[in-house]
């Protein structure tokens, strides 16, 4: 395991628990590679030549902008390499590997909080139809629900991510920022923040928009972009957004 | 129940099924006042001055804009009079009623999806001690989940939800949009989302920021900046929240 982060570590238990070995754990900082290491009780370096080289599969797990000087930094010879990022396409690998691929959990992970495999949507690809059937196996220990996607689809996905997860948790925050200008506990949004995403289960988004902006509601919309103009930030994505719905449900 | 949009419909629902009695229902167009006194096998009328008088509380479920012209509308005697909305002031009752309140109850309705009332928190306040009384054991018998706010925090916590709920769900449809364009199921999504939802059950949304924006990756986010640049609204809103992002967790 090539790296030690939030994805690694949830990666790296998950497969420990299916049965798989991780025989060792690289990271760039002392720290974070005994963190791990002592979780999947196994060895770790921070040196990359030092990467043993009896292993089935090496997985790079590590941030998109570090994946080519990792790669560049040890001779990978025929075996497997994947990494995990949704926004690097396969082909950064070919000029380092023989045998490669991809290999994205598409979840969102933190180091704290053990993540259910099961339903997570794994997307691989892979340099031959062998590689993909190794990768697809490996999947399968993991999770039912495998899918095949090229790079260009795999970046797509991680963009459609970035709203629909990163800006999403960030519009959590805002709410708990704005709530705590009150002195309000950010507990009272949680049956509501549970209630919208659970809704997305059985409906389009767009079938379930609620709200001023959707209802074209400008008096209430006026009222709250008075109560934000000491946040022009907040005030300004406050306006896009609305307009965004308007538009959407015209 | 004075209107037959998601609220009043969802509200009523949850009355009934509490053994409250729905006597009428008032809306302003036929066929919603039609589908909901069918719903609560009540009678109904379109016409204000038709409202029934031997009634213990109106509850006005209309939105915010509507409100005043209904209040005005009709005499309201000593009757307790509530309306249900998050960012109009209680005081918008006063001239028009004796007894009066807010009962707001903080959740996202829609018409088609019933919604558990027992962890809604409901928000109370009324313009005496007794009717305040008479709002807690009302609201104490559809929820454990009591909350008593003034006009100003109730605005709050709706101008939150805007951006916690409303906002949110707005960004799960333009992950379908984005994956869409690509000719993939929103369904791969799903996954994220409840996880991105339920980590913020135990854990502060910042604690829980992952993505491009939280670790600065100016690569990755520059691809997805060129990924958008048929979309500049979209564009521009990535940048902003981007920015946002990496301005709360510098």
């Amino acid at each position: 395991m090539i790296g030690a982060g939030n994805l690694a570590t949830q990666l790296g238990m998950a497969l420990e628990e299916k049965g798989h070995q991780i025989v060792q754990v690289w990271s760039r900082t002392q720290k974070s590679a005994t963190a791990l290491a002592s979780k999947l009780n196994c060895p770790y370096t921070t040196d990359l030549s030092f990467i043993f080289s009896e292993s089935d599969l090496y997985i790079i797990a590590v941030s998109d902008i570090a994946i080519a000087s990792v790669l560049s930094n040890r001779n990978w010879d025929d075996t497997m390499v994947v990494h995990t990022a949704g926004s690097t396409p396969m082909s950064i690998l070919a000029p380092f590997c023989k045998n490669f691929g991809v290999f994205y959990p598409f979840q969102t992970f933190t180091i704290s909080k053990r993540v259910d495999f099961s339903q997570v949507p794994v997307c691989i690809e892979a340099n031959s139809p062998l590689n993909l059937d190794f990768l697809k196996e490996l999947a399968l220990s993991l999770s039912q629900n495998i899918k095949l996607f090229d790079s260009g689809q795999r970046q797509q996905i991680h963009l459609a991510a970035v709203f629909a997860c990163n800006f999403v948790n960030h519009f959590y925050a805002v709410g708990e920022e704005l709530l705590r200008e009150k002195g309000i506990d950010f507990d009272i949004l949680k049956p509501l923040i549970l209630e919208t995403a659970s809704k997305v289960v059985d409906q389009s988004p767009v079938n379930t928009q609620t709200g001023p902006a959707v209802r074209n509601d400008k008096t209430v919309m006026d009222k709250h972009l008075a109560l934000l103009e000491h946040q022009p930030d907040l005030q300004k994505l406050y306006e896009q957004i609305s307009q965004r719905i308007i538009q959407t449900h015209k």
